[in-house]
Parts: structure tokens; sequence; C-alpha cells
């Protein structure tokens, strides 16, 4: 039996799993980034996590085939290098040289989206589809794209980044220094800062009963009191669905994918945010992609990213 | 030596040529589609202008080693029909066994605009590129995205309308019967449209003084008129271009291309458009792009569908 450890790292926490090459996972441990550690023993902390895992789920080291990593920011899965990840600190950092030395096993490495969204598109939501576009909404807004079980890149692995795309001339500035970007407003984050503006300049809501300080408030939150029949909160989520259907009309012309995948902790909102996207988009679209393009929410959760980049791993070492 | 023809498929005309391997035109012809005749009568008289011109250019018919077609509208290239060309009034055409028949070649068949845009990826201004967005700029606005030589289609074969993304709410109504569509404006249509409607509502004009009839006002005559410094049709041509820069802020996160190559006639309209397009594209992507999309004209001209068919069809050989 042949299995694959898939790893996600995070700027908070680390994922590492050991799974089957149908991508079930036998066992899977998080532990904390400390980003502030540097590569090397960051590293060589998954090692040691990865050797325990194996022992305790009675795996036998040299049936673990390969080993695939899921990294924040820009990656070259060529050459196996982390050629940036702000959270984390990395520059030009050697990820796959530097953990195959530290294993002895192959090492394929790619963008954490990436490795969710293959993930999705071969183990959950995307089963039975070609061309699968995986959204996550959460800290920020980023995308992937899987096309006949492989991972699009583009040029220099620069695709996906619909996050800072201008769509609000009026809106508030962005951490990438612009304003109005897509994600200022469709994101985790965008959809608690929309209800707390809106609090603190006096509009009613359950929310302004329920938190002494707004500061508090997020975008789960935010869901939660839509679904109670919150009325600020229901808007705050039809009005970002809204803009992420107008994203998303940009997105089926240019590729027409046959499903797209909403994920990431915003994905929670479910229909309150999920339905106005869907009827904006399609009143945007010709009928040929709005009657042809599937929405669907990720289905591995927290696992996306583990599944992912071990499937992808295994994967490739068949190639 | 083998060579290709190369047939573009257009609503008034059809473009048949002979070429090499390296996708040098030996003999090319124009005649009227005609497209009232219907399929059959169109494929023959094809298949009669393909054998002259094999005669003409003095290649033996044998060397010929396959047939390239491009066709406008909606295209299986994997079975060889025609699923919808309106201008051609076709539905469900099986157009590549058709003219296998007639001619006992091989063929292949694909977009019109896919076969534009792979003859200029390969033979033109997207040489040395690796992922290559074309755009035209004609009586609509199309496009099509190669990729590491391969021809990009997307779900049943959908991938490329981004005329008709709506852009503008209080704009004209689209010919498909959604309002302010991206091709009302940037195309050549739209481009004179701009410039007639202004000129009714009473703006100054070169064009005003040259024209009787507005009507008689084409892109053309707007860019010309734009490069003897006419202010209405230099704002003409910024604006479109300006509205080309927004879309093309999306397609840029979206497929990460190297090159994008502007062509069709809207193209002619050269830095007038060009300019304040790529100053909104730049202005709105994130640096990491906008300093790695190069833009380039079609420099194929009118042989670019002709080049793209004939190529694509010998690459498909060789399969």
């Amino acid at each position: 039996m042949r299995y694959a450890a898939g790893v996600d790292v995070g700027g908070t926490n680390i994922e590492c799993g050991i799974l089957d090459a149908q991508g079930s996972i036998l066992l899977k441990r998080k532990m904390p980034t400390r980003p502030d550690s540097g590569a090397e023993d960051i590293l060589q902390r998954i090692t040691a996590t990865l050797e325990r895992l194996y022992a305790e789920a009675g795996v036998a080291a040299q049936d673990i085939a390969v080993i695939g990593l899921g990294i924040p920011g820009l990656v070259d899965p060529e050459v196996g290098m982390s050629l940036r990840a702000v959270n984390l600190n990395w520059i030009q950092v050697p990820v796959a040289a530097m953990l195959r030395e530290l294993t002895g096993k192959p090492v394929f490495i790619d963008n954490d989206v990436r490795m969710y969204t293959y993930g999705e598109a071969v183990a959950g939501a995307g089963r039975g589809y070609e061309y699968i576009y995986g959204i996550t909404i959460g800290t920020g807004l980023a995308a992937a794209y899987v096309q006949r079980g492989g991972i699009y890149r583009g040029h220099r692995f620069l695709a996906g980044e619909i996050g800072h795309i201008p769509v609000n001339p009026a809106g508030i500035t962005c951490g990438c220094g612009r304003t109005g970007c897509l994600e200022t407003i469709v994101s985790a984050t965008g959809i608690a800062r929309q209800a707390r503006t809106r609090i603190v300049q006096g509009e009613h809501s359950l929310l302004r009963e329920r938190f002494a300080d707004v500061e508090d408030i997020r975008a789960s939150d935010v869901s939660r009191a839509s679904r109670e029949g919150d009325g600020l909160s229901r808007d705050v989520l039809e009005r970002t669905g809204r803009e992420l259907g107008r994203a998303l009309s940009w997105v089926v012309p240019i590729l027409a994918p046959d499903v797209i995948i909403i994920g990431g902790g915003g994905a929670l909102a479910g229909e309150d945010l999920t339905g106005p996207m869907r009827q904006e988009m399609n009143a945007r679209l010709l009928q040929d992609y709005a009657g042809r393009t599937a929405i669907r929410y990720a289905a591995l959760g927290d696992d996306a990213g583990v599944i992912g980049s071990g499937l992808w791993a295994l994967s490739q070492l068949n190639k």
C-alpha cells in the first residue's frame, strides 16, 4: 500500500496528515507555525511531526511514497521554491530540497490555495467535473484553477490573485495600497468590517445588542445573525454575494469552468451569500454559460489542503 | 515537403491558403461565403478552390498533409462539428467529416478566433511567449487563449465570449438582448457608434465636416481623425481603451498571460486606444502582474486565420 504525507502550511498553523491514494486521511495533526523560528526550524518540526504520525498510524516510513506541501504566497513548483510568503517571512526558500534532505522523500510543493482546490477537485466537491474554479473566502479572497486534473498556474505561477481587482472606487484602502479591491468586500474580513461600519454609523442590528465592542464581530457572527433574521447582516451578505457574482461573471466567460467551488470561512454564510451571488452572476451571463456552470460548496472542510497536497504529490510521482 | 491548407470561414468571405510547416503562405485566395447556399455547397466550393490553389502553387495534392478550418460560432473540435454559427445559419453541421469526404484529407476545425490567435501565437506577435491571450476588436469583441502551444477551450468549448459581459448599466441594448455589454463599447461597431452619437448630439468634430451622413462613419474614420488631432475621436478611442483596460484587469489575474495580443480592425487605432488601455490596466493591477504582461499588436493581419488553421491542423496530425 502506498501512502502520501500532505502538509498545509499557514501563517498561524500547520496541518500535517497521512493519506492513502484515494485521499482518505489516516491521521492528521495541527501545530503552530511560529514563523519567527525560520524555515529550517519549521521544516524540521514538520519532519518530526510526520515521523510521529507514521508511527501512530502504524504505517512503515518506507510506505510513504511522497510528501506534498501547500505554502501561502508565490511558489515555483517546478524548482520547488517558495518565491515569497509574506506571512512566513520567506523569500526564495528552496523548500522542496530542504524537506527532501530532512526526510529522504520526494517532495512537491505549490501554493496553498492551489493545493486546496486540487483536493476539492479530485476528492471533494469537484468530483465528476473537468474545469474547476475554486474560490476561498477567508482573511482575503483567493482563487485557483484545476483543469483536466492539472493545476493551472499561468505565467510565473501568478494566476489567482483576483482579490486585488479594484471594484469600488469609493471604497476603503486595501492592504495592497490601492482602493476598493474585491477582497475589501468579498472576504471574511470584509464581511465583518461592513457590518461593524454600519453599526458604528448607527444602523440597527442584533449584533449591536450582542457585542459590547463592535471590533469583536466576526464574519461567522454576521452569518449567524443573518440566519436569525437580522436585516443588516442579511444585507451585508447580500451585497457581498452580489459583488462576488459580478466577479464570477468575468471568470466564467474567460475560463468557462464547469463548476465553481466556494470555500473558506465566508462560505459558511451559505445561501444568504450564494443566493444573491448566483442571481447576479446568472443575470450577467449569456445563457450558454448561465445554464452550464455549477456552483458547489467546498466539501472537505479543513482537510482539503492536506488531501490536495498529498494527492497532488502522488500524481506527480506517477508521471 | 509537407504542406497544409488553411481555411478561414467568415460570414461574408472565405479565405483559403496553402502554407508550409513554418507557416509561410505560398498562395491565398478570397471568395464570397454566400451562406444561403448551404454547408454542402460552401464546402464543395472550398474543395474546388483548394484544388486550384494546389495546381497554381505547383504543389502536388498528395503533399498537402492536412486541412485546417476556422469557423465562427461554437465549434466542437473533438468531433469536428460546427455546433452553432449564426452568420452561416449552421446548426450541428459535421464539417470535418463532410470536408474529409470531399477532399480525402484529414480535417481539423475550431472556432475562427481560436485559429486566429493560434496563428498569432506560434507564427506572429506571440512568438517566444507561452501564455497568449488574443483579443480581436472587430464587429464584436472576441477572445481566445493559447497556453503552451495548446488551444484553450474550457467546458463545452465555451471560453472566450468576453464581449457580452455587462459593463455599463446605463448603456445601450446589445444584440444579445442585455444592456451595456463590453462589446457595445469595445468593438469597431462600438467605436463608430460612440462617435456618431456624440456628433448627432451636437459635439464638434472633424468627422462632422467630413461626412454628410453620420451613418457612413466607421471605426477606421474615427482612428484617422484622432491621429489628425480631432478631439472627439481621440476621446472616443480613449474611453474605449480605458474600458478594455478595465476588462484586461480581470483577464490578467484570472489567467496570468505573459502576452496580450490586440488584433482586429479596432486595433488599427493604435496608441490612441492602447495607450489609455495600458494605463488603465496597469493602474488596476498588482505590481507583479503589471510589470509582467506584455501588450503586442497582431502581426499577421488578414493571414492569421489561414496560418493558424493550417498550423493547428499540422500540429494535430503529428500527435
